[in-house]
């Protein structure tokens, strides 16, 4: 019934579901079992790139773009820092108060959970619940730097790459670690200086890539203050989902990792992980010991 | 007979048992095991932080103040961007290069292998072996963004976040990811204006922190260039060190959570994981049916 609820795109039912995603609870893994079949129509859209890139405000226009096409928005902001994460989310969601008054656009923030990670199975289940409620676009939005962020961009159905020129002396390093994972390259703040050397170095960034589907990697310049760009941009995302919807397996394979990853996880007892992490901590046993008695106590071989 | 070899110093054994361990042979992880009792001695020290913050050269500055005392050094630069590495990597190998000529300085540049992720646990491993062959200090180096690389920066002793002033308006953005890894934060380039509100910020930070312990954090300012507060960075990194020690169980928790991890999905075969894969981007079945279906065949509960 709470499925058919969400199916129905009841919003107080979307609200109670997303926060037992959140909260891990077994009734949520059986209603997002249930509502799976109904998933698949939205496109997701992964957004990330270093602080200062402009993420927030290209998610912001990026909202604003399909809804005056008459779709209906997911966003996902993501910050691992949970702790501390007050200053980043919070003015994210200052900033996107003004969508607050519509119902077509459904904002939700995921903040990391205890030292064994879970934060991008968490965003991953939570976009299959907005997928389900009929949000035909979900953004999911990282804060930029944080162990999770580019695994979490990763999962989405197409992940886009913000960047800016005159990032500094070490934009060769900041881009080394997300080029891989860039569908899509928005050059942001465009309008600066620098915009056209930025381009041409993602573009010889592209050269030495050792997959060579990776040549045609489109790069739009934004400028997403005042809008523009965003309709390109939009359209490259489109393009690219196209594409790898021939390929699905290759989108599902590292998100059932992901999923798979965090159950294994959840069956390690504390208890059990401190007693060893004493035992080599004090050097009375060595750590591939106790990995393998772990693996074996829990994890037995199947026979 | 190798082991004797890598603890008597030998660096010819120690690079092959290096290659050994980046290869994840079965042989590393018996050498390793054996090496084990004699690991201990050395400070692992993570040095992470945003690109631009200047990482290399404070790492270059603090190998060269260890050596200045006598210490043998490793250092360990990871960079999970292994198709797109030659920028960063090489250019740091390049900075280095002054060092290799002495025998007190063993360099080796870690990069990601396969979508399983596995370079948290090879830097470790690393790590480990540097350890036992007698380096007393090793300095683990992340290029700065990646989703490996601040759970490689938190596996370490002690971890430094690099800041810097004038990162711009997100800087509390970029912070929001770090803050909760740092035992000790260096200013660098604190020669340039803005070091003092930085200061400030960082301290604001602190006292938002749920963990109190936090409050005590020390800063320290920097001038890598010049190798200004390389001598007092080393110092609270060794107080931090010095009460760490009180709580090598603390250290050693997500340790062997990482290396449980890595060896757990080792055992599903690329397969099935594509047979699931497909399965569920075709709708035929939902991905928590999957994981379970994984859970079941590959990882049956203990009887």
């Amino acid at each position: 019934m709470q499925a058919e609820r969400i199916l129905g795109g009841d919003l107080r039912a979307l609200a109670r579901a997303a926060t037992a995603v959140e909260n891990r609870t077994k009734e949520a893994e059986a209603l997002l079992a249930e509502l799976f079949p109904h998933t698949g129509r939205a496109t997701i859209i992964g957004v990330t790139g270093p602080p200062g890139a402009g993420k927030s405000t290209l998610v912001d226009q990026l909202a604003r773009a399909l809804r005056a096409e008459g779709k209906r928005v997911g966003i996902i902001a993501v910050d691992p820092s949970s702790p501390f994460s007050g200053g980043a989310i919070l003015g994210d969601r200052i900033r996107m108060q003004h969508h607050y008054a519509d119902e077509g656009v459904f904002i939700r923030s995921m903040a990391t959970r205890g030292q064994m990670g879970g934060l991008a199975r968490g965003t991953l289940e939570m976009a299959m619940l907005l997928d389900a409620a009929g949000r035909e676009a979900i953004l999911i939005e990282t804060v930029g730097v944080g162990q999770d962020e580019v695994e979490i961009a990763r999962l989405a159905d197409v992940t886009v790459v913000v960047l800016v020129p005159g990032m500094g002396d070490d934009v060769q390093a900041i881009k080394a670690g997300i080029m891989e994972i860039a569908d899509v390259f928005a050059i942001n703040k465009s309008d600066q200086p620098g915009a056209d050397r930025l381009e041409q170095e993602v573009r010889a960034n592209l050269l030495l890539a050792s997959d060579h589907a990776k040549l045609d990697t489109p790069i739009v310049r934004t400028v997403a203050q005042e809008g523009k760009g965003v309709v390109e941009l939009l359209g490259a995302v489109r393009l690219i989902k196209d594409k790898k919807i021939r390929n699905m397996a290759g989108l599902w394979g590292p998100r059932l990792c992901e999923m798979l990853r965090d159950r294994l996880l959840e069956r390690m007892p504390a208890d059990v992980i401190r007693a060893g992490a004493e035992a080599v901590g004090e050097r009375r046993r060595d750590p591939f010991a106790v990995v393998e008695e772990w693996l074996r106590d829990w994890y037995p071989k199947p026979s």
